[in-house]
C-alpha cells in the first residue's frame, strides 16, 4: 500500500486535493464559475446563461443561448405517468429532501436515455435533469396541500416557471430576478460535500442520475444544505429586533453557533452574501418584512464587532425567500434546483478524467480473531 | 489552504487515507471482517452472525443472535401501500439498480424512524433497510414478469426468502447454504467505492436512507457492482469448453481485459474466490452446468500460467448465481443485498467519529474572465 498522505485521518479530507478542475474556484477572495466572478454573473448574467457556462466553459453565443434555454423549458414538463406514482407517495410530513431524492430517482425510470453514455444523449439528461428537477419542488409544494399540478410555460424562463407553477399566479419580474439571481449565486462552489459525492459515484462510471440522486442525499445533511432553513427558524424564535441584542449576547455567553455566520474560506466575507444583503433589504421592504431584515442586519453587526464574523451565503437567502412567501422546508430543495447546474458539470468533467474513488482506511480494529460456537462467547 | 498531499491528482484517491476504521480489513493477504479471517466466518458462521459482527464488533450470544435474527426477519414484509407504487414504476427494460435505488430511497417516506437520530430508532431503520432491500430484489423479478408478490416466512432466514419470494418454491438446503455463502463473502470490504460513497454522504448527517441510497448508486457502476455479471455474459458468448483456448488467447493478444481477473490489492489470489470456486464446482454439477465451471477453470489456468494473474470474488459467484438459476441481471442487486451489512456499519462508524468530507480541488481553469454582451462574444 502506498500512503502518500500524511496521517491527518478522520478529518474530512480537509487540505487533500481529489482532483483538477475547470469549474469553480475561489480566486481573490471571491467565487469564479469558469473564471467569471460571481459578482458579474449576478449583475450581467441569469441562471439558463450561466448553466450553459458552467457546462461549456465559456459564454454563449445569442443563438446558442435561445436554443439551450428552449430545449430546458421544454422539458419542464412532468409527464401523466409520472405525476401518477409522485401523486401515490406520502408528501405530508416527510422530509422533502427525502421526496426529491425519490423522485429525482423515479425520473430515471421513464428515461430511455439514461443508460446511454454518448455525449448527445448525456446532454439531453442533463437538461433533462436541471428542468424536472425544478418542476418537481413546486409540484410537492402543491400536492402536499392538497392542489392540483400547474403546466409550465415554455416560453418562460426556468426562475419564472418555478415560482408560477408553485403559487399558481404569474410572477412579478422583481421577484423573479431575485429568485433567478439567487440561483446563479448558488449554482456551484468548488468541491463541497454533494458536488464531492457527485464526482465519487460517477467515478464507478455510475449514470447521471445516480450521481445527482446521491448529491442530493449529500445535501439533504443539516451540516451541508440546511443552513438558511436553519437561520430563517432562529429570527422566528428571537420575535423581533428590540430582542436581538439580548439573544446574540447570550448565545455568545454560552459559545454557540449562529447559522449563516463565518466561512471556512472566505474570511473577508461571503461575496455572496453581499448580494443577497442588498436583494433582501429590498424585497423585505416592498413585502413588508422589514423586521425580519433590519434583526438580520443587527445581528450581523454586533457578530462582525464582537467576533470579527461575516455572513456567509445561507444568512440573508433566508429573508429573502421568507419574503417571497416560501416554506422553510423548502429552502434546501431550491438550493437543488440551482446546485444541480454545478453538480452536472461536475459529474461531465468526472467521466473525462474518471478513475474510481477508492481511498483506504487506516486499521484501527481488532485482528487473528478465531470464530467460536455459542457456549465460548 | 493546507495541502498534505503530494500531488497524485485525478487518481480517485489511491493510497489516501480517508478516515480510520475498525470494520473489515485485508490483513495477512486475506479478508477479514472485525479481526475474522472470511475463511473462518464463511465456513462456521451465516449472514444474519455476520451482519450482527459488523454492526456490534463482537459475535453474539445464542439469545442475542435469536432475538436480531427475529427483528431482521420481522422487516422483511412489504406493506400494502408500498407495493402499490412499486408496482406502478416502470419494470420492464430498466435497470434493475436504478428500480432498486428508487425503491429504496422511496421506503423512507413510510418510514417514521428515517429522520430519527437516536441509537434506537437507527438500528431499527438499519435492520428495515437490510431486510427490506433483500425482499425487494425478489419482488422486482416477479413483478417485471408479471407475477405477484410472494409473503416471506419470519421464522426463515434471510437466505431462504430472498430464493423462495423470487421463485415461489422452498429452496433446497443445499442452495440457501451456498447463498448465505455469498451474502457472507460479499457483505464488506474496506473502502471500496460504495463504502466511501455512503460514509461521504454519511458526513453531511444526512440520514441512513440517504447514504444507502448512495451506495447503491455507486454500486450500479460498471466499474465496481457489474463484474460478475460480465462473467457470464463473456461465459455465455465463448459457448463452449473447446473454444476457451483460442478465445483467451486472442483476448491476450488484443491486449484486453478479462472479467473477473486480478485484484488490486490481493496479488497472491482472492480468499473469497476460492471458497466460490468450491461451490461453483459443486453446484454446476448438480444442476447440470459443468460446462461453465470447465471453462472458469479452464480460463483461470490459462491466465495463471502466462499472466501470473488470479481469479477475484466475481469469476466464481458468477457460475455460482447462474447455476442457481439468477438472471444475469439481478448479480448486481444481489451484491447490494449482501454489502448493505457493511455499508450500515460503515455509516454508523462515520456517524461516530464525523467530519464532513470536504475536499479541495486543484486549479487548471480561467481566472480573471469577464462577462461581454452577446456582440462581443
Amino acid at each position: 500500500m502506498v500512503n502518500n498522505y500524511d496521517g491527518a485521518i478522520d478529518r474530512g479530507l480537509e487540505g487533500v486535493i481529489a482532483c483538477t478542475t475547470k469549474i469553480s474556484y475561489i480566486i481573490d477572495a471571491t467565487l469564479t464559475y469558469r473564471g467569471y466572478t460571481i459578482e458579474d454573473l449576478s449583475a450581467h448574467s441569469h441562471f439558463e446563461e450561466v448553466v450553459f457556462l458552467l457546462w461549456n466553459n465559456r459564454l454563449p453565443k445569442e443563438e446558442e443561448l435561445k436554443h439551450f434555454s428552449k430545449k430546458i423549458h421544454s422539458e419542464l414538463t412532468l409527464s401523466k405517468d409520472q405525476l401518477k406514482v409522485l401523486a401515490d407517495l406520502p408528501s405530508r410530513g416527510v422530509h422533502p429532501m427525502a421526496w426529491l431524492r425519490t423522485a429525482v430517482s423515479m425520473l430515471s425510470l421513464w428515461d430511455e436515455d439514461a443508460p446511454k453514455t454518448d455525449d448527445r444523449s448525456r446532454e439531453k439528461v442533463m437538461l433533462r435533469l436541471l428542468a424536472k428537477t425544478s418542476s418537481l419542488v413546486p409540484f410537492l409544494e402543491r400536492i402536499r396541500n392538497g392542489k392540483e399540478y400547474i403546466e409550465p410555460m415554455a416560453d418562460k424562463s426556468l426562475a419564472w416557471n418555478f415560482l408560477y407553477t408553485m403559487n399558481g399566479v404569474e410572477p412579478e419580474e422583481e421577484v423573479v430576478k431575485v429568485f433567478d439571481t439567487c440561483l446563479v449565486l448558488h449554482a456551484d462552489h468548488e468541491l463541497n460535500c454533494s458536488t464531492f459525492a457527485s464526482r465519487v459515484i460517477s467515478s464507478s462510471l455510475s449514470d447521471i442520475y445516480s450521481s445527482v440522486v446521491s448529491a442530493i442525499s449529500a445535501l439533504k445533511g443539516p451540516l451541508h444544505g440546511g443552513a438558511n432553513e436553519q437561520v430563517m427558524k432562529t429570527l422566528k424564535s428571537i420575535g423581533s429586533l428590540d430582542k436581538v441584542d439580548a439573544w446574540v449576547h447570550q448565545v455568545l455567553a454560552e459559545k454557540k453557533k449562529i447559522m449563516g455566520i463565518g466561512h471556512r474560506v472566505y474570511k473577508n466575507g461571503d461575496p455572496r452574501a453581499k448580494i443577497l444583503k442588498e436583494m433582501s433589504r429590498s424585497l423585505c421592504a416592498k413585502n413588508g418584512k422589514e423586521e425580519y431584515f433590519k434583526m438580520s442586519e443587527r445581528i450581523e453587526e454586533i457578530i462582525k464587532s464582537e467576533k470579527g464574523l461575516l455572513p456567509n451565503v445561507d444568512f440573508y437567502s433566508a429573508t429573502v425567500y421568507d419574503s417571497m412567501g416560501i416554506p422553510f422546508d423548502l429552502y434546501t430543495p431550491i438550493f437543488t434546483v440551482s446546485r444541480i447546474g454545478g453538480w452536472l458539470a461536475h459529474i461531465q468533467e468526472q467521466y473525462s478524467q474518471n478513475r474510481i474513488y477508492r481511498p483506504r482506511g487506516e486499521w484501527k480494529g481488532a485482528s487473528h480473531r478465531e470464530w467460536s460456537s455459542f457456549k465460548n462467547r
